[in-house]
């Protein structure tokens, strides 16, 4: 249990509801902004407007997973009111109050460093990553079913990258019963490729491996399947892109050559938001439990 | 090579395009009826009308997979002109000649026998079922996906039946990271699913079983999801059911009570109609081959 | 529960355990035959000698899985005693007493008769079977890595027929990271091997296939693995065969070229005895009670 | 291709008989000291003692995986000839002279630095130590079938660490059909064990998980397996330890309580020494084949 915490919710999606679910269920005392027009009512929980509440006695403050922009903006889908998060406001938590957010930009750098509070971005856990790997992989499926006239199993699927998503991409794929071939460039990743059965090839190799390829998933973050590569490629080939925007895809060439190649960048929230909010949920209730204790132990 | 085979394929969908590719890189003398809009030309295969043939000379013809109507008609996506099969027409063919669909009915069943021809049926076939549960398990995935908030994995699903559908199912969804409950009857498919590492329980128990289901899936085509079975789920379970129309579920309740239930008989031509095709091509491919094996043997 | 029945254990060995263990529970009367030397006591089963025993209030008789030598003589791992079952004996029994037993031969299947009783063979039930390919392919494991200096992974493994067996051990060594060829003659085998992800072949083509195999394993009980297979393999090439006794394997050719060739038709009882002995009592107990059932409807 | 180099294979088992024909196929110049009784030849290999050769020209030494022991000898299974290497004839090679060992130790490491030459520990290898996770899970199988009773599959199985080896046993148990839980300390790996279908737990809460455990496999070489530990466990429980010497299990408490615990630090060269001298050989050729390219790159 989380009794004590004061904690306040500023804006997000239906993945949320499934933290305010959770944080309620751990008696957490909760302040949700940005929620009028939510349905469901949550015993205990209040829905308050930023300026109303009482900053000082907060411990946490849970933004949604895009944070703000770069205005200060916090995205509210359950409300119509502009909600904006500024330094001053945070300057008015307490000093150990920690701000939740998914990924982080200029201006949330730079508040809360101003107001040297910390900055907890649950998009850069190894943890979240691979959770979220889980709704990840079936949003990868959906499309990939989508988009083909051939079925997954027996086609031949290139892997980019056996990293947090690569490992639970090509583990399903293979169990799916397509030819995984992953493409890495760390020597322990093709070891772990070949372990898990799988065909193992040197990034170096891509243009040689997608000759004959149906199906080309990259996860890398850089500029991997470029125009060259992409010219390798058979007509019917699909590319889905999932690494962080702008992808690693030239996807102006794949237009050009008539190559479907599609990005993808945050499937979780859109395939199961349920999920994906019971994600950022438990991870969200094991970090302030230890925050809890640690702060118990120094006291 | 079936060199010396004349076929007439008469109608179909995207599926009969890799039907007659496959035979034509086979050699064998293709007739064409009802692809008057197809693009794509093969090389000796000729697009002709019924009536121009010369029936006397054909070893086969290759109806679409749902046969004929109730009035003979041959369903022709790539033609608008209506094609009717009679009785009169099969007479006419050499008596070794055998006619391909993948479904019958009253009308096909009668004019088949009164013109005493062979009728292969290939969707009553035990191969041709267990290929196509590939790409209907990928619809299914994709049904699943789409019509959910949360992930397959850690979700608890019920599949009914480990026949040639179920037991492709409950392997793949296993894979994926379900909690894959089986019901069956027969005690060696209930050993089977013990063997597979998933639950296994007698539908009788179904309705204790669905208590806190998340997904079920059918694929006994009798009534099995009664609407005292889905008076048992909760609000958040989705039911899909495979099996052949009118389906094991009573989808009349279901709605009712505002369980989402989706009956999904025949996905592999909508989802992969490449690889649908590319089946029934394969089995049709050997089938004549083995005829014409048979025929040389006893000429 | 099976409250009110009453058996006699009639020898057997430590699979016998878990069947006295498991029946005891559910409150059946015991009478153990053969079990002196057992040091484990049940409580409520009571060690008897055959021919002190009333046998006329029987429900019904549990033989060792090998039934009786072809002189009545039953195997008793506990006891130094000799124990036969004859005709004379069973006829004393009420006539719904049931025999159980693993398998049969000439001299059991004669008393049965004559004294017209019931012999339920636990051995030739699919569900036995089926739940016996687990301890199996865990034995067939132990076995190839015992007798190679390869690992499974990575080896191609050629696995004949894809019956009860034969499933279970193409998907562990396929989990294994074997490359698994299947063969089978059945078209629905090879449409399963298929949707498993595994190559298949005709058993017509074996001795093609064989060329490059590192491992074969044979699960059909006819002569299979002839000489002419045999003189087709790489001297390297591990064969272990567990179809019955006498396999299907040509042992005197493989060991005059040299080849490996283990014939291993019972494994269950040998690398896994407490399991094995689940099993038995597992189905035993299912019986007895579906048996319980229809003489309390009928009566 | 290696045309060029010029190795020295000191001493070994059989897992250097891989090497050394890789090696040879790669056209390397190679000199074996210490295998005399070798009856196998190599064409372009010349067997030599240690001291005729003219070490100034060599490339490369490669000793056992085991190094030296901390007199300076080097095991050789093929010869009776005691062979010991010192930093004087290390001192004779050309500078850029690489030693490949599979572990090191006091000695080894003090003439290395000495001469000044370069050791390449290949067991410190994160590649290495994932293939060679191949052969140890297949070692573990087989040891655990051998000591147990019980099947793998339906058993509970505890593992302890998610890394190298962890990973690879985790996945092989599952697909067995154990009931698999991973104890592991770092937030990644307890969600990457979900992720994978299996049951996670943290360290400091194995001894309440042993209470029911069947098998426990410990891959951590730290003392984790404790006296306290091994008292939770049920009788039947089996240990096993493949962590480096001494194991991270209190054997003495084990043996005490009389629970089985088996510590074997080094199955690959074991139960494959051939795909375990395969593994050693491609990782070998690959760094020779870089360092080839680097020297001819600066020169």
């Amino acid at each position: 249990m989380l009794t004590g915490l004061q904690i306040a919710v500023i804006g997000g999606d239906a993945r949320q509801i499934e933290i305010i679910r959770k944080l309620n269920e751990l008696d957490v005392k909760l302040y949700l902004v940005g929620f009028e027009q939510l349905d469901h009512s949550f015993t205990g929980a209040v829905k308050e407007k930023l300026n109303n509440m009482n900053l000082e006695e907060f411990d946490g403050i849970i933004l949604p997973v895009a944070g703000t922009n770069l205005n200060g903006e916090v995205e509210t889908i359950f409300s119509n009111e502009k909600v904006v998060l500024t330094e001053e406001i945070l300057s008015k938590t307490p000093p150990h109050c920690t701000i939740y957010s998914g990924i982080s930009n200029a201006y949330l750098d730079e508040i809360v460093k101003k107001s040297n509070r910390k900055l907890e971005l649950l998009f850069e856990r190894d943890d979240v990553a691979i959770y979220n790997s889980i709704p990840t992989i079936e949003g990868v499926l959906m499309m990939v079913i989508q988009h083909t006239d051939f079925t997954i199993h027996g086609s031949k699927t290139v892997v980019l990258g056996l990293g947090r998503n690569g490992m639970t991409i090509s583990r399903v794929f293979h169990a799916l019963g397509a030819k995984v071939h992953v493409g890495a460039r760390r020597k322990e990743h093709i070891a772990r490729t070949e372990e898990m059965g799988l065909e193992s090839f040197h990034i170096k190799d891509l243009e040689q491996v997608v000759k004959d390829a149906d199906i080309v998933i990259n996860t890398i973050p850089h500029l991997i399947v470029t125009a060259s590569v992409i010219s390798k490629m058979p007509h019917h080939t699909l590319i889905i892109d999932i690494a962080s925007k702008p992808g690693g895809t030239d996807f102006r060439y794949a237009e050009k050559r008539g190559i479907k190649a599609i990005l993808t960048p945050s499937l979780p929230g859109i395939v199961a938001p349920k999920t994906a909010g019971q994600i950022l949920a438990n991870v969200l209730a094991e970090l302030m439990s230890e925050d809890l204790m640690k702060r118990k132990e120094s006291s």
